[in-house]
This record gives structure tokens, C-alpha cells and sequence, in this order.
């Protein structure tokens, strides 16, 4: 009776711990040493990774690696088409914003002495947005990477494994006083609070990024969104691996 | 015989005026008016045509409407990945010229006064790119530009229907000394003369673009051309009838 | 005993309690309605609010107003110089990230309907640098703000008080093992996780980013953060206070 | 009879398949290699030609040179000003089709292995606009061209020719239901099919790039079309070859 | 004898006092309100007028008008190619400051009042450079700017004439210890002092602009500079006269 | 009596031939090589010079150095906010001609062969503007620079001392009829003639930058504001040696 009260508010019917139905599709794309289209409910983000043979400037004669995240959204992924960031001359804030999580995210779970000097960089590009696309990203990422290792692997180039751990994402917030799992869009343009959680197959956090959009939120709120947020990693990482053991 | 002998120097096996097989899929996006997914063969492109209630600046207050086209390539749609043109900082000559043409090429089947003062956005971004992405484009677009014009039809905001014919694009080219139908990539990258052919269901011609990209072509080189390019239009305007009676 | 032995970690010598000095100079400079010098150690940033008498486009006519934020770095406020962005042709990505940032946290606390239709930009401009410049932007950019609210009551331009509760910043971190607040540059650079925590003088969080740097950071790691924070956000409020009482 | 009634319909009273007066000055500027100031009527173009002693990125190491084309029109070329596009801060589509339409062209008659390391910019600046700016600049720049080709033939610093043929262009069109040949700016903005071709003085076609305006054009159409412009691209390539015999 | 001496030092072989033959065409191109040629010696630059009815949106009101500049190089009007500033994305330092001077000499000579709301604007564009295209773009642009209000009295759209006086500039500088006029490019690389001087047809100034590029000039060699400018501008005064009063 | 008038004709009081209060505040940053704060009344300009071991691509291997300067604006320095330039996506006209003025006038009192292969970088940026500011810049600027190549002589890297005299620079102008030295932004706003004017302490002239914002001047009024400027930098020239003679 109590649980059906607060799912009963969620816009999808959803329960306030439960996620979206999650879609993981390998080698979606031709091209790419790592392609997949991740599906959070309707979002919908083709995430591919791209092998370079060599490290970033920067890094360049120190024997390390590089993984870095570029992200977008085609014009009409929204509800109201957005302009094209090429056609207004650069990416905005948010575009960079999300791209450097998503790159910092997953070079948490990355040795980049066993990468060698090489760059992947994961192209995270939104078909269709409805809440979540970089919690969405972050997640099929991921699965883009380790196929992306694969190929490497496959070709004899590493001497050790580079991966160590998965990583993926989810928000939570605050919806009219519920705390709940997975926003959509809906929900994430009423909430008061809303946090995006990256986290470790192991149960540890990666980045924590809330932001109190209505009021402050308390300590015990945050602590009932991290517990949500773990269960929803758990959940993701689970997908992941069951995504993995498909055959290539 | 003789027919067979041609044929087995295409990569692909295909006879010389065999389209690559041809799928356009409606509805691949919830938010736009119109979403097509069109492939020729391995080459994929998202086409979404997304409906503004106003004029461009240049046509305020004259009644008439508007449609145009952008058009975006995935960074990992091609073997080598290609910078994203946002991170660039602009659109490149090669995006310019195309999504002129897929612009016009729609322009050309539109009463520009029956539509009313409306702009159509035609995005047409490359997943996967396989040789002939204008093409395609075009051909899926227009897809997309029907169920939009759908869409105001089914709302009874337009007086009258603004859409007449259809229009359709492919690409030939002369390889190898043969005259082929719709070019894959390694065809394209290989061969001496390349057209696009933008024509109408009526068999008009709307935009013809050909490059001698090794030597010049002669006139009856380019009269092979033309029946190759009216015959595949044909075809693929089939098809774009057949995708469109399939309900809604 | 054991409390001294961390502490003697930290270069400055500072307990992991202790936050760095903090002078925060009201009308530091003379055309700004509101304007700030907030020194935290050897971290500089000057805060300037300016009022504009409309709203941003996507207010207009709404009877609200808006308070935004813009953040630069002076070339040489770091120990290598770093090329201006204007030079550079535009913000770069950190610079957008820390802006928007600030802006949303200094929206907090203000009462959008109650300021009317005016914008507020508070430009936060880091004279010198030495880790933490987002988070004494914050804490200083609030003084600023209030500064400048009180020039528009002091000309009876507000039927009521935008202003409810105070926002201040602070980061913490572990660095070697150990909880730290309010990391210097030596300590950011070394660090294994590092937090940005805003918060309002009543204990609520505004906004949270962590990120772990080494490894990922575990529940109690965060738990002994946001109390560092907690404690170190209580100081500054108070700080910010007596700044304020200090006559005009 | 019959030929003069359509002649009387053009504006300048020129036959239906008369150029209108072309002069080719060559040596027009002091520094280029090559200089041509070519004038289609009253279309100005001036075609520079400038040797730089390396290949482009790209082609370093292959032994080969390139051509290539860039295109601007000063701001009061046309009947209104037209904003620089250095001030807009970039170029726009237009520019860069036209640019690369004339960077083709002229490749198409250039042995890159005979040119060596070599890049010849061939700039193309409108004077003054009356239509036809771009085959007027294809057909000024292959003199150029022949002239900087020559300059580095008097150093001796080629082994053998890398010219073959001429590249010259003109456009064509149907005003009024009648097909025309070279077509000013009036006709231009009331063409029902505008076409340019370009050509080599073999009669064979190098680029076509033909466009619907008003209605589709029928096959017979286009055979007209094609007819009137290789006539046209004839008599320009003669007056090519009459101011390369003038004494240099 | 002593006058001799120096003469012969100058590559030219003029007199330290001696203009270079100065060139003042009108009417070079056809759609410009005013349209002007002017060579100094091998400098060529193309001057034009351009009126638009509306002032810039920082005098709309005020019932006043306003003259602008605008000024770029072709390409190759150097000895060696210089990139389009339209391809590398914007102005330089270079062409701003020139153009900023060449707009606030000519509004040096206009009554805004009387001018009324519009806007005219001189775009010079240099076709060859020798030195002095600022100098030698102020005189001609000053010409196509008289033509242009010219255009406006035979129009009978000005109450009364908004010019007074006349505006012409030239370089003085020290060449191998010598006070020099009208610097061409060999004599401006080798200079030890540079002086850009701006004057109206009665001796008044209108702006100086000197650097010393050795050392640093005595206030006698100013004097021996300003008094060559004199004598300069009072000629480019007389040939601005001759021009304007040969036939329109 | 006499002085009494004139002088009571400045909005601050000041006798026409009177420097506003000058302040120069060595090390007013820690990390540049010289940091220098500057203050003309209420202009305030913090001058940074920032060492790198290398020359500028155009000098490379040339055993030179080489002086350069970039100048910007803090938002809110004015009464009105003026937008970023980095965020407007370049520096604008103003600003590239006052950084281009300050590196020349730095330039001037620097043997760049004595510097040996190095940068140095002067940053000048504006906190507080009230007229004046590029002279501020470059007299503080010399400042800092000294104290830069203090910086490299302490650590023994020059073989000889690069600097000959000391630089400074002032305005002048014609206010109501009167000469005047030093203009705040009153004067600066409502004066008739503005002239910068950049001078070594032997009494040569480095730049001269005159402006008739009103009226043309004559001759004599030139030869008042040079007098005035004279006497204004041997003043300044004094400040800065007090400054650089107070413990380093």
C-alpha cells in the first residue's frame, strides 16, 4: 500500500527506486572499435569509441594514454528543435560541462600506463533526449570502452589490462518531496533537487554532482538520493556486464 | 554475359544499375514532426523535419514559407573519425554545399504560399556513412517533410496541400570505364566521374551536380549517366511511396 | 597527539579543520553597485555585481528577475601564465563550468519575483590564484550581491526583499589519507578527491561536486567531507556577516 | 527571322547564345606570379596566381603539388553593400561551394607529379558583380595559372610541363522559356534553370552543376543548355589563347 | 647640391619632398554611390561609397548621421601572399586600427547634423600595396566620399551640405637620417621613424599617428616631419580638386 | 590669479599642467616576475610582465627576444558594464590597438639582443577606468618589465643589461580652449583635441597619437599639448624611479 502511494506521483507509473527500462545495443555502428546505442527509457544516446595512436599533446613521451569525451544532441533530440552548435559557431557551457564529467568518469576505471600512448575518445551523441543523457552516456560509455579495449586486446597491442572496475551513472532528486531514481524529463524539469551520481561496480563514488534547484536540500535527503543512487548503479552495472557476455 | 562481366567489378557484387538495398523507416524519433531513418546500403541517416509557425527573416510578412536543410555527420560515421564541427568552431565548405543542396533539392516541391508563413527544418545527420550521404539525405527527407506536412494537414493549418511530386537523389559515376548506380565508398573514393542527380517523380530534373574527378567525361559518358540516374530515381520515389502508404 | 600529526601534513601548517585567512574588502572598486576584493590565503578574486533594469530575453514580461555570473582568470594570476580566452577567441570550458556554477548558487537565495524585472551579473575576476578560486568567488560574489540589493533599497526600487539567507562556499578534500577543508593549489594538485560544497547559513546544501581524482572516494570518506564543509560554510557565513556590518 | 524575336528578349540585346564582351588582361598587378583581370561584361574579376614552394599538409612527402582556389567579393561589388566577410568572421556557404567549384577546375588540367612540391593559391576577387562571377573567375584563373606555371618554367625549376588542356567556364540558363548562353545579373534573377559548366578545350566536361530555379527541366532542355555552353566555353577558351600569344 | 645628395638616397630617386605620382580615378566601378581609384605611386587602392538610410543603432533618434570605414588587403597585394582575414575567421589588430583611423578622419569633415539618419561607409580595399595604403586610402576614400554626397544633392535629399573642407593624409618619416615624404615600401622597412599625418585643406589636424621604430625622434625632427606633411597634404588637397572637377 | 582660472575649469580642480596623484605599487602579485599596480587618480591598472624561454615564431633562431603587451578591461572598470570580450568571442578594435601601442612602446627602450631568446609579457588590465588608461598601462608597465629583468639578472641568465632609459606615457588635450594634461574620463569625454603622447626620460618621443575630436588643431596648439607632455612624463619618469628605488 505505502509503496504504491509515492509511485502513483511518478509521471510513468514508476516506483520512486526504479529505473527506466535500459537498453544496451553493441556494434550499433559499422566504423567505431566500440559502438553502442543506450537506451534509458526514451533517451536514446549512440556512444562510440575512436582508437588513436597516440596521446594528447600534453601527455605526449610519457608513455600514458588519454580517454576523453566529446558529447551532442542532434537539433531535434528535444521536444523544441534546438540550433545546431557547428551552425552557432562552438559548443555552449552545458556541452562542455557534460563532456568533461563524462570524460573524467571514465577514465576513473582506466590504467593509463597499460593504455599506452594512445587516445580513445568517446562520441556521445543524443538521438533523443527525455531526462538523463549524461547519466545515460556515461553508462553505454562505458560498454563502448571495454569493446574498444576488446579490440585492442584482440590484436595483441596491450601488455596489460588497462580496465580496472565498470562505471556507470544515474540521477536522482527530489520530486514533490519523494526522493526517486532515474529522472525523465518531466520530472527533472519539476524537481527540487537533482543529483547526478557516478559510481564503481565496487559501490564507490566517482562524481557527485546535485544541485538544489527549488530549496537547500538537507542532509537527510541527500543521504535517501546516494542510497537510491547506489541501487541504481548496481542495477546499471548489472545490464552492462549482462550486455557484455552477448557475443560480440 | 556480357552483363555479368561488368557487374563482378563492383565491390559489392551489385549489378551496375542496382541500388544498394534501400530501407526508410518512419517515425525513428518521437519529438520532430517528421523522422525518417533512410540507408542505402550501409550508409544511415536520421532526417527530422521540424515545423517553426514563422517566416525567416528575409520572407517576414510576404505569406510565403520557408524550407531549408542542415545537415551534421556523426564524428565516428566515417572509418577515420573526423573532428566534431562544433569543437571546430563552424560548419566546413563540404556541410555548407551539401545542406544548400538537399535545401534547394526540397524547395523544389514545395508551393512556398500554401504552406504559409512556416519554416521547415530539415536535419539530416549521418550515423554511418557508406558513400552517397547527400543522397540519401535528400531521398529520406523528403520523407520526413511529407509527415510534417502531415502533421499541419492533420491539425487543418494549411488551405491547401503545399507538396507537389516528389523528389528523389542519387549519385552515379563512371568506375572502372563503367558507367554504376548509386556509388558505395570505395567506389567513390575509385572512380573518375561522379553525379549527383536530384530529379522529380515526373522524371525532371531538379539539381545535377557531376565531377570529372580523374579525366574529363564526355557527352555520351554523361547520356549513360543520365538514364542510369533517372532509372534509380525511379526506383527509390517506389519506395518512398511504398514507405509513406504504410500507416502513420 | 594524533590530531597534530595530520595536520603537520598540510604545506601551510594549517589543522585539516582550519580554513586559510579570509579578508573579504567591501568597495573595492568605485562603479560597481556592488564590489568585492574576497582573499582566501593568497587567492584573490575580485566580485563586482552590476544591475540592468530588464530581464534576459527568456524573461522578458514575466515580472521576474535574474541573477548570472561570469568568471575569468587574469593571464598571470596563475604560476605559469595561461592565455586570455579573449585572445583565445572564447570561454573555454572550465571558465563556462565555474560560471554556471556560480550563478546557480547565487540564485539560491534571492527571490526572483521580488527583485522585479532586472538582471544582476556578478563578475568574478581572479587577480591571483592558489586553489579554490570558484569556491571564494561564491563567498565573495554573495557580499557583492547584497551590496547591491542594498543600493536598490537604499532608492526605494524594491517593494520587498529579494535576499533570503546567505550562501558561501568551500572545498574539501582527502589528501594522503586525510580529510582536509579548504584546499590551497599544493594540496588541489595532490588531493585524491576533491569537493566543491555550497551551502546556505542555514546548513542546506545548494549545490555538491566531488570528484574522485585517485580512487573512487567511499561512503565515509563523504560523510567526514560534508562535515568538514558544514563546518568550514558555518565559518564563512559568519565572515560574510561581520564583513557586512561593517558601515558602508 | 526567327533568331532575332528571342534575342530581343534578353535585356542587353544580345543573341540567345552570344557571350558578352570578354577581356583578359593579363599582368593587371605588380607582385602574383600570375595576375588577370578578366571581365565577362560588366562582371570584374581579378585572378591571381601565387607559388609557394610547399604542399599542403595532406600531400607533404607524396611528391606532389596542389591548386587550389580561394574567392572573395569585395563589399560594394553588388548593387547593395554586402557585408566583408572578415567582419562577419568567417565565410559563408556561397563562398566556400564557389571556391572549391574553382579549386577543381583548375586541378583538372594540372599534372601534379609534373608541378612537384609545390601550392599555387589561385585568389578570384569580384570588382564588380553583373552575374556570372564564378565562370568568369575559372575561366581568368587558367590564364593566371598558365602564367604562374610559366614563371616557374623561365626559373627552370620544372622538369616537364605539368599544364594539359585549357579550363574555361560559362553559365547557362533558361529565361523566359528560352535557353541562353552567359547569363548577367538580371537574367540570372529571373531564370527558370540556371546551369554552369566547365569545360576543357577538348570539349569534355569537368564540372556541371545544373539547378531547377522554377520548374524541373526536361531532358531536351538540358540538351540545349549543354549544346549553347560548349559552343560558349569554345570561343572563351580562343580568347584564352589569343591573350596568352600577347607578349608577356 | 647639398638638395641632390639626399634625393639620391631615396630608392625612388625622388626628392626628400617628392610625392609619388599620384593617380585619382573616379567612377571605377559601377554600383557605389562613389567609386575611386587612387594610386600613390604603386599603392592602388579601390575606395567606395556606400549610403544606407538608417544611422547605426547608436545614434537612431537622434536625427544624425554617420560615416564609417572599412579597409582590407587582397591577398596578394603583397610581395608575398598574406591569408584572407575572412579564411582565418576575423580582422587583425592591423586592419581594425586602420580602418578606425580612416573613419574618424573622414567624419572630420562631415556635420552629422546635416548628413541626417544615414549611414555612409568607405570600404578601401587595397589591390597592390607599395607602403601607404592607409594614407593613400583617406585621400581617394575622401574623393569617393564627396562623390557620394554628391549623389544625395543631385537627389535634392539634403537640406544642406554636410561637408566642410577637405581631408587628405600622408606618411613622412626619417629614412638614414633624413626627413622624407610619402614613404613606399623600401623606404617604410628601413625607416627609423614613421609618421601617418591626417590634415584638412586648411592646415588643421586631424590626426598624427608617429612611432619611432629606432630611436626615439627629438622634437626638431617632429618639426622638419610636420612641415613635410604640410607641404604633402597641401598637394593631395590640389589633385583631391582637379579630380572632383572633371566631369562626373 | 591667471592660473587660478584656467585651473578651475577642470572638474577635478586640478591646474592645467597637473598630473592626478600617481601610485605605483610594486609586487602587488606573487607569481609574475613583475607585478606592478598603477594608479592615475582613480585609474587603476594592475601590469603584469610574465618570462618565457623562448622568442615568438617570427624571431626564432634569431638570438633575439622580443617585448609584448595585451590589454584588457575588467566588466565592470566603467560606469557601465561592457560585455567580456571573452565571452563576445574576440577582442575588439579598441583593444588590439592600445596592446599593439603598449608592446611598441615597450619595445622602445629594450635591446632585444641582449634579452636573448625570451618572451616577456605585459599584461595590463584595467580594474578601475577614469580616463587615461593606455598611458597608465604603459608607465606601469615599464615597471614591471624592470622588474622582470631584475628577476633574470638576479638568476645570471643575461650576459648584459637590456634596457636603455625608462618609458612613460601621458594624454593631453584641449578642454573649453585650454591645454591640459592628464584627462580623467570628464575631460577625456568633452574635450576637443586628445593626444597620447609616450616619451623616454632623455626627452624623445617614442609614440605621438593626436586626435581632433572636434575641430581640427593648428600648429601652436600642437606645440602647447607637446610642451605639456614633456613636463607630465619627466614627472612620471621621476615616480618611477622613486618606485623602483623602494626595497625590492
Amino acid at each position: 500500500m505505502t509503496a504504491s502511494a509515492p509511485s502513483s506521483t511518478r509521471p510513468s507509473g514508476r516506483a520512486p527506486d526504479q529505473l527506466r527500462p535500459v537498453v544496451i545495443e553493441r556494434h550499433y555502428t559499422r566504423h567505431a572499435e566500440g559502438s553502442v546505442l543506450v537506451a534509458f527509457g526514451d533517451t536514446r544516446v549512440l556512444c562510440t569509441a575512436s582508437i588513436e595512436d597516440k596521446a594528447p599533446p600534453f601527455l605526449r613521451g610519457k608513455g600514458e594514454g588519454w580517454v576523453t569525451a566529446e558529447y551532442g544532441m542532434l537539433p531535434r533530440a528535444t521536444g523544441q528543435r534546438t540550433q545546431r552548435e557547428a551552425a552557432r559557431g562552438g559548443q555552449g557551457g552545458r556541452t562542455m560541462e557534460i563532456q568533461r564529467l563524462i570524460g573524467r568518469s571514465l577514465r576513473a576505471c582506466i590504467d593509463r600506463q597499460a593504455l599506452g600512448e594512445r587516445t580513445i575518445t568517446l562520441d556521445c551523441d543524443v538521438l533523443q533526449a527525455d531526462g538523463g543523457t549524461r547519466t545515460a552516456a556515461i553508462t553505454g560509455a562505458y560498454v563502448a570502452l571495454v569493446d574498444a579495449i576488446g579490440w585492442l586486446k584482440a590484436r595483441h597491442l596491450l601488455k596489460r589490462d588497462p580496465l580496472f572496475g565498470a562505471v556507470a551513472a544515474v540521477s536522482v532528486g527530489i520530486v514533490d518531496g519523494t526522493p526517486v531514481l532515474d529522472l525523465d524529463y518531466a520530472e527533472d524539469s519539476a524537481c527540487d533537487t537533482d543529483m547526478n551520481v557516478v559510481m564503481n561496480d565496487g559501490g564507490g563514488f566517482i562524481e557527485l554532482q546535485g544541485t538544489a534547484e527549488g530549496h537547500a536540500f538537507r542532509r537527510e535527503e541527500l543521504d535517501a538520493l546516494l542510497a537510491l543512487a547506489s541501487k541504481g548503479v548496481a542495477e546499471l552495472c548489472a545490464l552492462q556486464r549482462e550486455a557484455l557476455a552477448r557475443g560480440a
